[in-house]
């Protein structure tokens, strides 16, 4: 079965949201307190959920117990993803040693750097090795993820470099648009978006 | 005109998929071709965009050079936002010299951090601050939002110094939950979802 990168979002979204609660002790929750306290649709969460086998009973709600391992299911994240970290940057390092990477389905178990003051450098549990051996440390490593954090010129390169030394997908910080290789998908980050959505929602005098 | 977080979030995404059809050279463009390439809901498209008074003509679709300054101004990205950042370390450094930031609404005019070895040092076009002088900082600079990029224990403490402070709007990348105080919005930012939406969608033999 096959989801499409909305409802996918959204899947996404509600099994953090059901995470929180579970956190907070919340044992059932109904679309409508779901929907207002995390800012969604009631309508599309029940319809969404339902699409998935998971129905709600009338006046209880969901359990959360239950709905979460489903959902965890459902989104493939009941699984171990290796993941290797291309440019050992600011950003490169940043989401290597991210606590919430290293625990759950994703483990950063590699990076790589050109610059020779990076190279030997340990992070998190990995040594920053040099780049010209991607592929070699890909394989190593056996990373599934590749996560581009280079500058833009260098990226198109890297991910090709990672295609070839068979990661399964890419995730994209580096601000450009990069030509993708059949079979290997590819997620472009714009932490721009962030931004703009809170702005909207500032309070203006003038608005 | 109030807009709900999720139509705020597909109008952002229109708004940038305009902007690279126009770096292409698209001028115009249909619901369903726009829907296709960015993998959005050709009839949600048409819906929000209706919404605020902008429709696309039968058989030609919508003028890409027309809707950029109306989605723009719609989501309140025609002016300046001045931000500072609380946290050097490797996130708050990679968000503070990010090319996109600096350049269009965002600007970063200011950082801080407690770390005596990062004090003083030259971010961007600005000087790392003693973060006991968040409040001073934050005035002084004129920030208007502000970006947590602290350990998850001095978020909460953060937020209510740069609410004080009078920043309008605040973007949190620390791991935990923040009480809210009313007219100063908080906006979570978790980058795990990004390697949740691309780990569903890679090449598994088993799937």
């Amino acid at each position: 079965m096959s989801i499409s990168p909305p409802t996918l979002n959204r899947l996404c979204l509600y099994l953090r949201s059901l995470k929180r609660l579970q956190e907070d002790g919340v044992q059932q929750i109904s679309s409508q307190k779901l929907a207002e306290r995390f800012h969604l649709s009631a309508a599309q969460i029940r319809k969404d959920l339902a699409h998935f086998g998971a129905f709600g009973v009338r006046g209880v709600g969901y359990q959360v117990d239950e709905l979460i391992p489903t959902l965890t299911s459902i989104l493939r994240l009941d699984r171990r993803y290796r993941v290797v970290v291309v440019g050992m940057g600011n950003l490169g390092r940043a989401f290597a040693s991210h606590p919430g990477f290293n625990r759950g389905p994703f483990v950063v178990v590699a990076g790589v750097d050109s610059d020779p003051a990076k190279i030997g450098e340990t992070v998190n549990d990995f040594v920053v090795r040099d780049s010209q051996f991607l592929e070699e440390v890909t394989r190593e490593s056996g990373a599934e993820i590749g996560v581009l954090t280079v500058p833009a010129h260098g990226a198109q390169e890297n991910y090709e470099r990672l295609a070839k030394a068979g990661v399964k997908g890419v995730l994209n910080f580096a601000p450009t648009r990069i030509r993708t290789i059949p079979g290997v998908p590819l997620k472009d980050v714009d932490l721009r978006i962030y931004l703009e959505e809170l702005a909207y929602y500032l309070p203006f005098d003038d608005s």
